[in-house]
């Protein structure tokens, strides 16, 4: 190692602005744009780094991992990890990034979007991985290859493979309760592409749209990016405050609802401000989309009929995904659009949101529902994440030693653990990540100068109580 | 059959505005949305409705099968065509669509952007699907889901997953000349969503940006749905022509080119035009976006290197497809960005383009091209297109009795065939099409007011010169 690479590893600061992982990140990014680190040269292990750094081994294969992804970094397995060869120092060494005066309005990042590049303990939205029928996938997917015709390899037609279109329809009659055909099913690639191909075939710029606050960072960006200003409207115990949000903005062309559970408070929307949030659109000729993300994890009681169900005035949109019910990298949902509006649909999603998923995923998906892999695996998962949030809770309050308690929910696929005071949440989510743990803080998801603080983490991939209980008692320790 | 269904199928009249099975298909909508057709109804079968109404069966077959692509029929094998009995008919028959007048700019749906929902024959943007190495990608697809672990389950990599990037940036460097690293690659699920990610990161609505004219009118679709406004600029046998670009439009912020093969003239773009265009872009801090949907289907010699491999000042995006070397059910490109813009990708990827595409597809395109198969691909098509290019212009040629010619391109995907007479090239591809064959009008892809006329019509999978022969034929008999 040469002298300036000293600098690069010197000790890390604990600022409370910058978890550990990323100083080290950046670090590395700028001594390889200053020089300091060239192409090819080698980085020290991860666990001699650590030593060397005094923190945690976890920390610096964060920095790593996620430098790797961004292409500064390759990880030669046992030859360890490199500067990346094909880096191209000259370009590297003119600024890369504009000044942030160049950002447009909508396109910040903020932290609660970022993702570690590894799937990391008590993450968000993740579902149960270890638990998901793999064999019986890879079987209908072979199956698929080997019957490959080349009709199945010309473009998908525009709305959605029609065997998947009728297995969804079927699925959503019986499961939760929405009378809808074929036909008003538009497969997506999830819930950004529904959410904007909403925006697009139906809302102006410039009009307003209700958000749940705290909710959905996502959802805010999306309509941000379609010109449309989110008006965070305020949930309490029965979900949505209707009338906190026609006081606010009775104008807004858009609701946008978790019905099933909240997200990410998970408390369900009461059957009152369903009809009153119904009403309100039914008179405002406002639209309502549902964000049915996870409404068929329901733990205390059977789930409730979706929103959509109770539609007798084509007010609601129903989006689904497949990223929660099967897994997050098939990037496949749909949007069950109401009868009046499929005409206008079918026109916009030819001409702009047409076809962005592959046949084979629509086909394999589709072999899937109708074989009834997918009724068995929602049963299955039902029942493993009943068991697992029980665990889960059982030895998080144990690491806690009664400090703090875990929220009540009947559902959803995460847990709520509310901290004393406002914000101080974010450092001591951080402060977790940097140990590798991807809890996320309350206040991040929410709009409100003085937000609630609570950590938010999920129980899906939590196979192991002894990392519960140690993550109770971390959180113990930095009360 | 009861008596009003003959209204439903009474003779249709030749009409230069509607083909044949689109008058079908409207008859047949407006049945159902009226009630004389309800769900449940069988319909005729195909042959017995041609003989009925003295039409080619083809041309039956085409509107049943888009009416059963929409859901409003359904196919039940032997059982034959039934009007779909999942059909909601209180909600059909209130008004579907809105007025013209809702219509927002931009949402128009040339009939350029409509496709049949099976494959036609000389259809355009399709590749010669026969000849795809089907058994080796079964396999390949066969060997991910058996390997598939659960970090291939989580949310895949934002930018794509690195080994596909790392291919792609080393394909482009042997085969288009193109010096990048792999970071500077993005996986997006093709040209609608390449070009959308840069109009979104960098361009300002209101602005304006260069066209070729003709050129592929989703292009121009996708600007307007930015808020851009597309300037269609002349191209010429040098491809576009930069000095009325500046004229017309020297403040725009972007142009849009396809200098391998024009689309759809299919010249290539001369060595002084690409340092013109270079120039205007780095002089005026303007963008170019290189859509090289076809670039390694080149005849007569060489591929050409790509425009990025020239830029010298970071201002060339460069868009590329699996679409078409691999099939178009894949749903999945790339964009290659300049260095100095790769922190500004990161960041609006991030938030909101990010990982629309399954981890799976990537996977096995990444083996594909890892492991040789991509590159022995191309070679094989390359010799397989200049046949059947060959095949069909002399079949094409032999029917048309030496009425018109061919016109000469070096490479492509399609051929060009001018005809006289200013848009005397929209009813005869309506004829066609209506007869099953799926050509298109020049015009149509033109924002000239007297455009010239030509039938484009592709190749690549003409495998039958007596079914070039015969369209050469029809042509002859319609002029």
């Amino acid at each position: 190692m040469t002298q300036p690479f000293l600098d690069t590893f010197a000790p890390l600061a604990e600022r409370p602005d910058t978890p550990l992982y990323r100083q080290l990140y950046e670090r590395v990014q700028a001594a390889i744009a200053a020089g300091t680190l060239s192409p090819g040269d080698r980085m020290p292990s991860a666990r001699a780094l650590a030593k060397e750094l005094g923190v945690a081994r976890g920390t610096i294969e964060l920095a790593y991992s996620l430098l790797t992804s961004e292409g500064y970094l390759l990880a030669r397995g046992q030859a360890g990890t490199v500067v990346n060869p094909q880096l191209q120092l000259q370009a590297l060494a003119t600024p890369s990034a504009p000044p942030p005066s160049d950002a447009r309005p909508g396109d910040e990042t903020p932290d609660v979007l970022w993702r570690p590049s590894q799937l990391l303990p008590f993450q968000m939205g993740v579902s149960a991985l270890d638990a998901f029928p793999r064999k019986i996938w890879a079987r209908l997917g072979a199956r698929y290859l080997r019957g490959m015709r080349p009709a199945d390899m010309d473009y998908p037609p525009p709305h959605g493979l029609p065997s998947l279109r009728s297995a969804i329809a079927s699925y959503l009659q019986v499961s939760r309760g929405i009378d809808c055909g074929a036909h008003q099913v538009f497969i997506t690639s999830g819930w950004r592409s529904s959410l904007a191909f909403v925006a697009h075939a139906l809302l102006s710029p410039g009009g307003r749209a209700w958000v749940e606050d705290p909710g959905y960072p996502l959802t805010r960006q999306i309509l941000r990016q379609f010109g449309l200003e989110p008006v965070p409207v305020r949930v309490d115990a029965q979900g949505i405050d209707v009338q906190h949000g026609i006081a606010q903005a009775g104008d807004a062309q858009l609701a946008v609802v978790t019905p099933a559970h909240q997200s990410p408070l998970s408390m369900a929307l009461s059957l009152p401000r369903r009809q009153a949030l119904l009403d309100w659109a039914a008179t405002h000729d406002a639209w309502v989309v549902e964000d049915d993300y996870d409404g068929e994890y329901r733990y205390a009681s059977r789930p409730l009929p979706a929103l959509a169900s109770l539609d007798r005035h084509g007010r609601v949109f129903y989006a689904g995904t497949f990223s929660k019910v099967l897994f997050p990298s098939i990037r496949l949902g749909y949007l069950v659009v109401p009868q009046a509006q499929v005409a206008t649909f079918e026109r916009v999603g030819r001409a702009l949101f047409a076809a962005a998923t592959p046949t084979m995923t629509q086909a394999i998906v589709a072999d899937f529902i109708a074989e009834g892999h997918f009724a068995r695996h929602i049963q299955r998962m039902r029942r493993l994440y009943g068991e697992r949030r029980a665990e889960t809770i059982a030895a998080l309050e144990r690491g806690l030693e009664g400090r703090l308690r875990v929220e009540p929910s009947p559902g959803g696929m995460h847990l709520v653990l509310r901290l004393p005071g406002e914000r101080s949440d974010r450092p001591l989510a951080d402060r977790l990540l940097a140990d590798g743990i991807a809890v996320q803080a309350l206040s991040r998801w929410s709009a409100s100068a003085q937000p609630d603080s609570a950590l938010l983490l999920s129980f899906t991939n939590c196979t192991s109580p002894a990392q519960a209980q140690r993550l109770g008692e971390l959180i113990r320790q930095a009360l």
